[in-house]
């Protein structure tokens, strides 16, 4: 391709609140274009890389005997519900009626409509079988950010299994969690398999795959001595016990004007410090109130309250709520002689005595609160988000809490879709069992994006060579002067004859900003002829991810540049 | 692959409501599966038919110096507003308010959208431009039907061009009018370029690429002496003129008791011959009435009524609109002395005299109509139906009439888009001109199944080698038996080393299964392997479209179908 032919347009400045370097650099550098919030437009530098990443994701979803499908984004809104699905994805789901007045999804995700396909399947003789798609996926995020990282368009790589038993999906799993890493790698891309909550997509067990990054909007919690590795949302850690005084005395309310946080608590005279005040949030769990009890010094984890109770919608109630319900102001609430809502305590709080807790009357406290006598605990849960520096819950080492972009998540799901669809086989006995599946997805513009997170300069982006959308830019000094324009030309004829994708810069611009704007893409290999090395009979080589500059004989340019690529 | 392992769900029974042969085929043949009204899975097969046909296209759009880009399918109305395409795509447009209730459109098309990418082109050298997508498409079709045919979900390859002047737009449109035919070529499908109606896209000229095929949904001309070809809808023809007497009498009302349609005056005594009456129909354009005068035998072209009078929304009037407006009923209806509606009439009717129509006035019509004289025409149009046998409008002989299956479309868009959302470049004086457009669609399931509709035989579909989705099956006889499998094992690991894509069939089934089943997918070429054939150091090649049958040694098997394929 000639870049004076081609729609590359580069830009200098970044774009207007942009946090992320992909999110400059892709703009910047001519690849996408926002259309509105969350929806971008690739451009053909972003298609060409596009392309590339879904060949790479192609190839490894094949060689673990994947069959490529294409399913297709508007499903009848009915079997979502069957599902429930409608619910647990309502945030983000985009539905609508049909111009019959239909009900219709915009699909986010496809595990309903594969697992439709599948009930064709009869026997466990079918079995295994690993079905995917590249398709679109539609979600409408309230808050798109981050250019390609969080969109309300995107395309997604999502394979679907479908065994006879668990054993099966563990060797299906085991073969994505692989050829993931293996992507991954490809990509120019570190990514850590952490153990993950499944949130709305059912099962029982999930892995993310996380690349660290300061944009990144999860958290990762990792033992560095033994490797544990999950989301936060998720994670545990060991903390120390704290000791209580033997027994509590009797309860008892008191003042405590002007008191409204924890924090308030523990400089209030004859308060208590935090790890002996219990926390008291309530919430609104799937439309129905439910309070959430914490050690005093812990934080809520939000997604731990949903699969903790396998509520679908959860949210904080609101102020008036909570007037409401237990007649005080937060800052004044605890779960002491409660009844008849529920109280999820989380597992800090089991055994613990002589804490103080606020007394449903604004400006009162109750002190002596022993939890076993004094509450009514619903259901003992783990509520509490893990700090940098607990302890590692398998080795008691300390733990590392970073944040993440997740570029891969992984899910045994069971007979999670299976059962409420009527996805049934015949097993090797003639007893009709529900298939058991599994659901593996990977984004593929965020994992272009997270690549560039990984693969930059100040310069620009520095594509691994794979994914680059050329391999090699041959920059012309001076496209006016014939001689060089003719030895450029055989040169971009040769490398495309070998298959190798180049770009000739033929603009008539300063060679700076040809410079400059080769950097920016981010080109692997970027070819400098121009009249003066000719006359020596010489062109110039740089590799852009070490700036190494080689002077080599334009009568084997073809040949060396060949041999670098590999091709 | 190994049939064994795949998801080729074959059928014995077609589909239910199935007319076209494709529909058929692809659905017995475990290529595509229905979800719901006009919306298709592709299973494995079915996909890699797709993306091979998805490679035919852009290797053909490349060549023509295409861009590859990806634009998103939801699309701020706003933007449609601006065209008014809300309104003129407002049959089939899905269209809905996102969570935070901004209107979107799921787009049936893109010409807005790269318009509005295009805007960043600033100046005539960077023309002209060529820029593609492979994208899914939304129109709610009304009446979903023959499988791929018309569906309500798909893939469209939509390019367009951008140049600074007409001459520009003509290369381009004739660049893309010759890569359609080489590709149609290549998808084994004939097709004949056609003048066509541009409705809802705009713009003045547009060719259609028209496949001659009874389940087609559209209607083409063609004169096989001059070449004249043209969809019906836009279609033209050489009539004889009749006879009128050289002046027509007073205007004289008459009873016709009971008369209710042209034939019904033909045969009332004191009635005219059909050429002699003036049939009058009321239409509501954009929401106005209007009157459509044609020739008593001649029938309504209802797009040209859209092309002529440039409404949007065309509709035959209602009953009771018809009586509340002209105070009688259809088959008493006429245009003399009508007074403040619209009255357009067909070029047929010019200069006609001593003609019969309706009075407005049920049982009655008026005699001795002079149309000059007596019926005040808003404007002349063309609004007639040609029919099969009329002359040829450039020679004169007979035109040909038959049904279509429409492939491909292009349009001469102009500045139909440039113009109304500021798409504009400095031209070489450096006076700002609106950018002139081309678009060119061309639908990749739907070709997919023309290609069927073209290629079959009683047994099953004939794919064209290039898009078929293995070039060879491998049938086992006898997959028990190991000296068998292992032979066809290394046949198979052999050609797939040579880049062959081969099916296995290993399945446990009787050998006519398996031959009805490769004849119904459609594999070009079929190696049969059994024990029989082994001792004889044999094995037979079936060619799909002749069905001629070859004996060739095992040990040059691999030689011999390599050289069938090319390879």
């Amino acid at each position: 391709m000639r870049w004076s032919q081609a729609f590359i347009p580069t830009l200098r400045d970044d774009p207007a609140d942009s946090e992320a370097v992909s999110h400059k650099l892709l703009v910047r550098g001519g690849y996408v274009r926002q259309l509105m919030s969350g929806i971008y437009s690739m451009l053909p530098l972003g298609q060409r890389v596009r392309d590339k990443v879904m060949a790479i994701i192609r190839e490894e979803m094949n060689a673990i005997n994947g069959q490529e499908f294409l399913l297709p984004n508007l499903h009848p809104r009915e079997i979502w519900d069957r599902t429930g699905r409608t619910v647990s994805f309502a945030e983000v789901l985009m539905t609508f009626d049909d111009n019959k007045g239909s009900p219709v999804v915009l699909s986010p995700t496809h595990e309903e409509i594969f697992a439709t396909v599948a009930g064709e399947l009869t026997s466990y003789k079918q079995l295994p079988q690993m079905w995917y798609h590249i398709q679109t996926k539609f979600r409408d995020e309230p808050r798109p950010k981050s250019g390609l990282l969080r969109v309300r368009e995107f395309t997604m790589k999502d394979s679907y299994s479908f065994d006879i038993d668990e054993a099966g999906l563990d060797v299906q799993f085991d073969n994505h969690r692989n050829a993931y890493l293996r992507i991954f790698e490809r990509l120019g891309i570190t990514a850590v398999p952490v153990a993950a909550s499944s949130g709305a997509m059912g099962g029982k067990e999930s892995v993310e795959f996380m690349m660290q990054s300061d944009i990144g909007e999860d958290s990762v919690v990792h033992c560095a001595n033994c490797g544990y590795a999950a989301n936060r949302e998720k994670a545990t850690s060991a903390i120390p016990d704290v000791d209580d005084p033997p027994e509590s005395g009797a309860l008892e309310v008191f003042d405590t004007p002007g008191v409204r946080t924890i924090a308030d608590l523990e400089v209030f005279e004859g308060g208590a410090v935090a790890d002996r005040q219990i926390k008291t949030l309530v919430y609104v769990l799937d439309g129905e109130f439910a309070l959430l009890l914490l050690r005093g010094d812990h934080a809520l984890e939000e997604q731990k309250v949903q699969d903790g109770t396998g509520a679908s919608e959860v949210r904080p109630a609101h102020e008036e709520e909570i007037r409401a319900l237990l007649g005080a102001d937060a800052g004044s609430l605890g779960a002491v002689g409660v009844d008849g809502i529920p109280v999820y305590a989380d597992h800090a709080l089991s055994g613990r005595s002589s804490m103080t807790t606020g007394a449903n009357e604004n400006d009162k406290h109750i002190r002596n609160v022993d939890v076993a006598r004094d509450i009514a605990v619903t259901k003992w849960l783990d509520l509490r988000s893990v700090e940098d520096g607990e302890g590692c819950p398998n080795c008691g080492e300390p733990l590392n809490l970073f944040k993440a972009i997740e570029v891969g998540h992984i899910f045994k799901l069971g007979t999670f879709y299976a059962e409420p669809l009527g996805v049934n086989v015949l097993d090797e006995h003639g007893k009709t069992v529900p298939i058991v599946m599994g659901s593996y997805g990977i984004g593929v513009e965020r994992n272009m994006a997270a690549s560039i997170e990984a693969n930059h300069d100040d310069k620009g982006i520095v594509w691994p060579l794979e994914i680059a959308p050329f391999a090699v830019v041959i920059t012309v000094i001076r496209p006016d002067d014939a001689a060089t324009m003719d030895t450029a030309e055989a040169l971009y004829a040769n490398l495309w004859g070998r298959g190798v994708e180049v770009l000739l810069d033929d603009r008539d611009e300063r060679p700076g900003v040809k410079f400059n704007d080769a950097e920016l893409i981010g080109i692997p290999y970027r070819v400098t002829v121009g009249p003066r090395g000719i006359a020596e009979g010489m062109c110039e080589v740089v590799d852009r991810r070490t700036g190494e500059s080689t002077e080599i004989a334009i009568d084997s340019a073809a040949d060396e540049i060949a041999g670098l690529l590999g091709v």
